[in-house]
C-alpha cells in the first residue's frame, strides 16, 4: 500500500467511539461513516448527484453482481467503477464471498475456492481469493475486501475450519494483489464465539493491512451476540486502522457499532426500507403508506435537511406511493440515506465534542427500532 | 383575465412559424415550447429539480387523475399543484375531459356533462364544465382548460353535434370561472372536417380568451389529416395569443407543428418512452437494450448536453435495463425532456434568425421517425 494514497487519521476517542478521517485517492472519508450500497454499480433509484446532495462520502458496489453481470471487462474498459457509474468519491468493493453463500442455491465450497451456480441464469462459476482480487482490480474501487467464507455463525467445528480457510483465503488476497492504489481490508470471522474471533482479530491485525473488516454478523445472530463480539474484538484492532462492520445497518445497530469502535458501515437497508414505503425518523421507523399521513403536511422527519424533507409533505409520498409513482422510492431513499449519514455526523461530531455518549443514550432512548411497532 | 398577470408576445414570425413570450404568474414560457406531463402531479421518475435542469418551464398535470386521486382538496390544502408536488415554474391542467372519453369504460355524455366510470375503482362520477373549472380553480395551475368532448375524429355528423355541446360548454366555463390569477384556453374541435375545424377556430377565437388549443388531434387520424387541420385552422387563430396543440408529441411532430404556426406542445411520450428504453437522438429513436449497445462507450445523443449524455455511457444505461434498475427510466426520462426542450429552443432559436426553414427541413431530413426502424 502507497501510504501518500492511504491514511487513517484518528482525531479524538470517546471510549470506544472513535471520530477519525480516512484519506483515499478519491478523497476523505470522515469516521464514523455510513456508505450506502450500489449492488449493481447504481445506489437503487438516486443518481449520482442526488446521492452526493445526501452527504454520502463511500460508496459500496458488489463484486458478485458486477462480475454476472456486466462483467468487471467491460467496467475496466470504462476505467472503472467511479467511471462507469459516475460516482467520484471513494468507493469500496466485497470480495463477492458474501454473496456467494447467501444468493447462490447451489455452492461448493473447497480450500481452493468456491464454485457455485448464478443466482442470474444458473451457469456455474469459481471464485477463488485470486479471481476475486483480480475482478475487483478491474472494478477499481479504493477500497477492496479479501475473500472470505461468510459461515452460519452458531457452528463452532465449522467456523473453526472455515475462520482457518477465510485466514488462508486472506493471505493469498495479500500475494495477489497488484495495485497500489487500492487498500485491501482483512476481515475478522469467528461467528458468535469469542475465541475465535479473538484468533481472528489478532490474525488479521498481525498483517497490518490499511483497514479491518468484522464480517459475519448480522446475519441472524441475536443483538446482544453481535455486540458482545464487538466488544470482544475492539481491543484486539490496531487503533490506528478503520474499522468496518459489515452489512450493518439499522441507525440503532450504527449507533451501538460506533460505541464500540466501529468507524465504517454499510447496508441495503434505507433503500430497500424506501421501495417498502418505511422512512426513518428521530423516533423509529414510519411507514408512509399508512392512511394517518392521508393529509398530513409534515415532511418524514421534522428537521431534516435533506431534498425530500424540504420540499414534500408526508401526504405527497402517500400520493405517489398509492398512485404507484416510481418518484416515492426516490424520495424516501433520498431521505433514509441523508438520515444514516446525518446520524453519522452527528455521532463524529458529539465525539470529538467528547458527548457521545449522552448523544447515543439520547438517540436510543427515542428511537423505537422495533419493526412491529411503526410509528406513523 | 388580468392582463398584468397573462400576456403574450409575439417576437418573431417566420412564415407560420412563431417565436413568442407567454408571461404568467410562476414565470414566462419561451415559445415554441414543449411540456412535459406530471399526470398524477410528478413527471414520472425525475424529481421537480431534475426536470428544472432539463430547460423545462411550463409542466401539465391532468385533472382527471387528480380528481380522482388524491382529490383535488387534499391539493388545494397543500396551497395548489405547485406548492404539492414543488414546480415553481408555470403550469397547465387539462379539463378531464380527454380521459373521460379515453381512460374510462364506462361513460354517458349528454349536453350537460359527462357520467363515467373511474378506471382505478369503478366507482362512478359526473363531470360539467363547471365542475371542472371548480377543479381546476383548486388545483391552481396558471393555464386551465376548457371541458370539452373529445370525438372520435372522422364521423361528420357525430362531430358536428359534438362541436356545438364544446362550444356551449366553452361558454359555461368562461362563465364558471373566478380567479383571475388562471388564464382559461378554450378547445378548438372539429374531427377531420376543414368546415368544422374552420368554425370551431372562428368560435373559440371570437371569445378572446388568454389561449387557443387544438384538440382532437393526434387521436387517429393520419400524419397528413393532422397537418391538414393545422394549416386550416392557423390563418383564422388570433396571431396575438398562443396556441396549444394537445397531446402533440413526437420530435417530427412538434417540428411539424411550429411549422404551422402552434406554440405550446405536451406529451407523455418522452417519458413513456423511457420506461420502454427508447431513446430520441437526432438521427431517430434508439432503443437502448438492443445489444450494439453493451460495449458503447458513446453517450445516447453526441452533442445533448442533458445530465445523462454528459455522465453516462450506453453501456452503462443498458447494463441498468437489462439489470433492472429504475435509475434507467430516470436516466432515459431526463434525457429525452431534454431532447425535446432543447428541439423546441433551438427551433425558437432559428425563428429569431430568420432560418427556420432551413433547420426545419434539415431536421425532417435527418431524423427517421418510423419506429418500427429503431436506430442503434
Amino acid at each position: 500500500m502507497n501510504k501518500k494514497l492511504f491514511s487513517f487519521e484518528l482525531l479524538h476517542k470517546q471510549e470506544s467511539a472513535r471520530a477519525g478521517v480516512f484519506t483515499t485517492p478519491h478523497g476523505d472519508i470522515l469516521t464514523p461513516v455510513f456508505a450506502p450500497v450500489g449492488t449493481q454499480a447504481t445506489v437503487k433509484a438516486v443518481t449520482p448527484e442526488q446521492l452526493q446532495q445526501t452527504g454520502a462520502s463511500l460508496v459500496l458496489a458488489n463484486t458478485y453482481h458486477l462480475y454476472l453481470r456486466p462483467g468487471a471487462d467491460l467496467i475496466a474498459e470504462h476505467g472503472g467503477l467511479h467511471n462507469f457509474m459516475q460516482w467520484s468519491g471513494p468507493m469500496l468493493t466485497d470480495s463477492g464471498g458474501f454473496q456467494v453463500f447467501s444468493l447462490s442455491a447451489i455452492r461448493k465450497v473447497d480450500d481452493e475456492g468456491v464454485t457455485f451456480k448464478s443466482h442470474i441464469d444458473g451457469s456455474m462459476h469459481r471464485l477463488t481469493p485470486e479471481l476475486s482480487v483480480a475482478v475487483q482490480e478491474k472494478l477499481g474501487a479504493d477500497i477492496i475486501m479479501a475473500f472470505d467464507e461468510c459461515a452460519v455463525p452458531d457452528d463452532l467445528e465449522y467456523n473453526r475450519r472455515s475462520m482457518a480457510r477465510t485466514h488462508a483465503w486472506l493471505e493469498r488476497c495479500v500475494t495477489a494483489r497488484t495495485r497500489a492504489d487500492q487498500a485491501l481490508f482483512g476481515i475478522v470471522q469467528g461467528g458468535i464465539f469469542p475465541e475465535l474471533r479473538r484468533e481472528s482479530a489478532q490474525f488479521v491485525s498481525s498483517l497490518d493491512l490499511p483497514g479491518v473488516a468484522i464480517g459475519g454478523l448480522s446475519v441472524g445472530e441475536t443483538k446482544e451476540q453481535m455486540h458482545d463480539i464487538l466488544e470482544v474484538v475492539d481491543p484486539l484492532l490496531p487503533q490506528d486502522k478503520p474499522r468496518y462492520l459489515m452489512g450493518v445497518g439499522s441507525p440503532e445497530d450504527l449507533i451501538n457499532g460506533v460505541m464500540r469502535g466501529v468507524d465504517i458501515f454499510d447496508c441495503v437497508l434505507p433503500t430497500r426500507l424506501a421501495r417498502h414505503q418505511a422512512a426513518f425518523t428521530q423516533t423509529g421507523r414510519v411507514n408512509l403508506m399508512n392512511s394517518i399521513n392521508t393529509r398530513s403536511f409534515a415532511p418524514i422527519d421534522e428537521g431534516c435537511q435533506c431534498y425530500t424533507c424540504r420540499n414534500f409533505t408526508r401526504a405527497y409520498l402517500r400520493h405517489l406511493i398509492i398512485a404507484k409513482e416510481m418518484l416515492a422510492s426516490t424520495l424516501i431513499s433520498i431521505h433514509n440515506i441523508q438520515f444514516l449519514i446525518t446520524l453519522m455526523g452527528d455521532a463524529r461530531q458529539s465525539i470529538l465534542d467528547g458527548t457521545f455518549d449522552t448523544f447515543a443514550a439520547a438517540f436510543l432512548e427515542r428511537y423505537q427500532p422495533n419493526h412491529k411497532k411503526e410509528h406513523v
